[in-house]
């Protein structure tokens, strides 16, 4: 009995192998094509480690550091990393820990040194309770939220370096040399890594955050221009890209990759449109109030798969301004993201919030008459809902106009291509009613446009 | 003037440098209060460190491995990390990946050396293609999300040693001794490091995944509990704890911790209540359900803003079930949380979910009945969204129950402590109606319980 199934195991092993190693060479395929930067990362890490390895290859080079040379290999490999913003924060935080630990650890062997005078069990207990305490005081430090996001990297190499040279510093005597040969090296290393890395077809994390965030805009925008034809079944089927319209579902949990592209953004000197100081931190800003917006859009997308239970003729009661609000919300977000994409400001966002909020004001008054009389306040609740979530969608939707409004004045946005508004203004807000509703003449008192 | 400008900054330094040194040892303070274990965590690495130093105070010690020594110090400094899981996967990851690399690296070294026979130019040729092209495939392999997820730190150890091994055998000619100190060093200091971090207060993060499971949920549990009071305005102001109620903001963002402790969580070995393939990843669901409950509430809290704009009248109509679905849901929360924490099943939950089900179907009766004839429909809006959405957040909490069974049920929990069952049967689920509205004898059909 178990060498019949030791045997099927057996025979069954080479096909489930092919299987996994396919599965795998698949994934590793798709990695590569939905971003071609990722391969293009793995073969410049490859070139600045066989650069670095000419330490070894050639012999003068060789003679002049030794084994030392290994910490340029270490260095190179720990320190590059996908962004510029990260390999620089690293290499930088590694270059000056090792200096200042260094120095710092060199400076307490000697103290150390001069104390016990050559008495070398006092001169280790010395150097044991020095080494204990940086030790648990920087570990300590490490916990420091700000340090940890900026300089967590720089801290541990800070303990390891300052170990290292006050435990070598108790044997070898020409610790001095060492610690030149290993600054040497590291530095080295580091301008290697760094130097590639910005050369070669350079990643730039500030880059992606921008991307990140106006992607993000935009799925939100595909949502809301999808939502009412959805919901009032306006449109035929199969004309929605449903997926399309499930993409903002990656925008609630997407507060890790912007707080990390933001830290690393931080790093970076000018490139590209990106000048020194670049308010990198508004970004952030506007990720937190695009996920207010996509939590907002989440209670929505609930109402989508329960509207057959709210009769058609109970929903097409508001369905006029409803659908238009969610288009100009959706069009006021794609604007929002071309602005922020492109570095423009957000003029033509908010032609198409002034005009969400002219709905909005319509949508109000037609709740506010006695629309509804004949009706079953059961069925006509959802239909209510989805209208104040709406109302609520174009407040967040406001706020974060403002907030992107903040950033082009921040980073001095310029209106290069006045097209983008001018072809917007031709959208006239028109105030609308529901056609079987009755018509009401609109004045916009700004306070109360929306609650 | 710039002379006085720069004379007024040094005057003003030394005071700055006070404040921002008073700031940051008040930081450092409330870290401790917050969570000790942070000191406990700093005292524990220094300890590791003073342990491994003494390859090098003892000369027999430094005799037999030489500076060697040095990577024994490294290992502890880079492995030790807060938890045991975290500790134990990176240890792991750098004992095996070390091996490995070690192993292939010197086998590479031996191949090459054969084929070149003894042509050192041909040898370095063959060798840094060797070097590019293992560097470049493991590289692109830890941008696979599961590599990424568990064995990132181990695939990065692999190229460093592969890449040191295969130059270093280059040059040095007793490879096969520095590499046997070396993986014995690293060890030690891998074992060193995990026993300190097991044997003195260990921090598990199975333990710190299931209190934060846990005490996400009784988040969301104070707020529920408040909400109904605090809308329906019949408690005391003052008598709320409004920063109680708001804590549940934290939920919506603590996917990656939680996500990361999984991760740790899967490294720990068998201890307390937690054996062996304990079903960590259940875990992961309820913390999604509990954030899907937590965007439900989020838009919720944007009505207790607002809710003054609603005459307390219309409000007071469907006051009762509502407050009673709120703090029925929130305690049905409460014991799940309670269920979690003691391991227990959540039989408790179960109890309060069928009462606040029971509510729920009154509510939808008094929506459905015309007990709003008179009444304005915008003022009465806001009202029924709060409705439907207390209704959602009853279906949302359905599911976070069952998850929650489900995970009772894989992971064994026993009932030990019949009290808190007993205890909950007592309060007896009662149809309720409110005074004002008319009578209604209930049916529940369970397929129409919650919409």
């Amino acid at each position: 009995m178990v060498i019949t199934k030791c045997w099927q195991c057996l025979m069954n092993f080479p096909s489930e192998f092919i299987a996994n190693v396919n599965n795998v060479m698949l994934q590793l395929n798709k990695l590569g094509k939905d971003d071609p930067r990722r391969v293009i990362h793995s073969l410049k890490v490859s070139l600045a480690i066989t650069l670095v390895s000419t330490f070894y290859y050639f012999k003068p080079l060789y003679d002049s550091f030794g084994s030392s040379a290994m910490w340029a290999v270490i260095t190179v490999i720990v320190v590059s990393e996908f962004s510029v913003g990260a390999t620089l924060g690293k290499g930088l935080n590694r270059g000056f820990a090792t200096f200042l630990a260094g120095v710092l650890g060199l400076g307490s062997y000697y103290i150390v040194h001069l104390i016990s005078s050559g008495n070398t069990i006092m001169e280790s207990i010395l150097l044991g309770i020095i080494i204990f305490l940086a030790t648990a005081g920087v570990t300590y430090i490490r916990f420091l939220p700000k340090m940890k996001a900026r300089y967590d990297y720089g801290l541990l190499v800070f303990i390891l370096t300052y170990c290292l040279v006050c435990v070598s510093s108790f044997r070898e005597h020409e610790i001095i040399d060492t610690a030149q040969d290993r600054v040497t090296t590291i530095l080295v290393g580091g301008l290697i890594s760094v130097l590639v890395n910005i050369l070669l077809c350079p990643v730039w994390a500030g880059c992606d955050l921008q991307n990140l965030v106006s992607n993000n805009i935009e799925k939100l925008s595909n949502f809301l221009e999808g939502f009412g034809d959805e919901y009032f079944g306006t449109l035929e089927a199969g004309k929605l890209n449903k997926s399309l319209m499930q993409g903002y579902k990656s925008v609630l949990n997407s507060k890790q990759v912007e707080d990390n592209l933001t830290n690393f953004a931080r790093w970076e000197p000018c490139h590209g449109r990106f000048g020194y100081h670049h308010p990198w931190q508004q970004y952030q800003k506007i990720g937190n109030l695009s996920r207010q917006c996509a939590y907002r859009i989440d209670a929505l997308n609930g109402f989508l798969n329960n509207f057959t239970k709210t009769p058609k003729e109970i929903r097409s009661k508001i369905q006029e301004p409803c659908i238009q609000m969610s288009i100009e919300t959706g069009k006021a977000l794609k604007q929002l993201a071309i602005s922020i994409h492109k570095m423009i400001p957000p003029i033509a966002a908010k032609t198409h919030i002034t005009t969400s909020k002219i709905y909005a004001t319509n949508l109000k008054s037609m709740i506010k008459t006695k629309l509804w009389e004949d009706t079953n306040l059961f069925e006509v609740g959802p239909v209510v809902t989805v209208a104040s979530l709406l109302l609520d969608v174009v407040c967040s939707i406001e706020k974060l106009v403002e907030s992107v409004q903040e950033l082009s004045t921040l980073a001095k946005f310029k209106n290069k291509e006045n097209n983008i508004a001018v072809e917007d203004q031709k959208e006239v807000p028109q105030p609308c009613c529901n056609s079987s509703g009755p018509q009401h003449v609109i004045t916009i008192v700004p306070e109360d446009i929306v609650q």
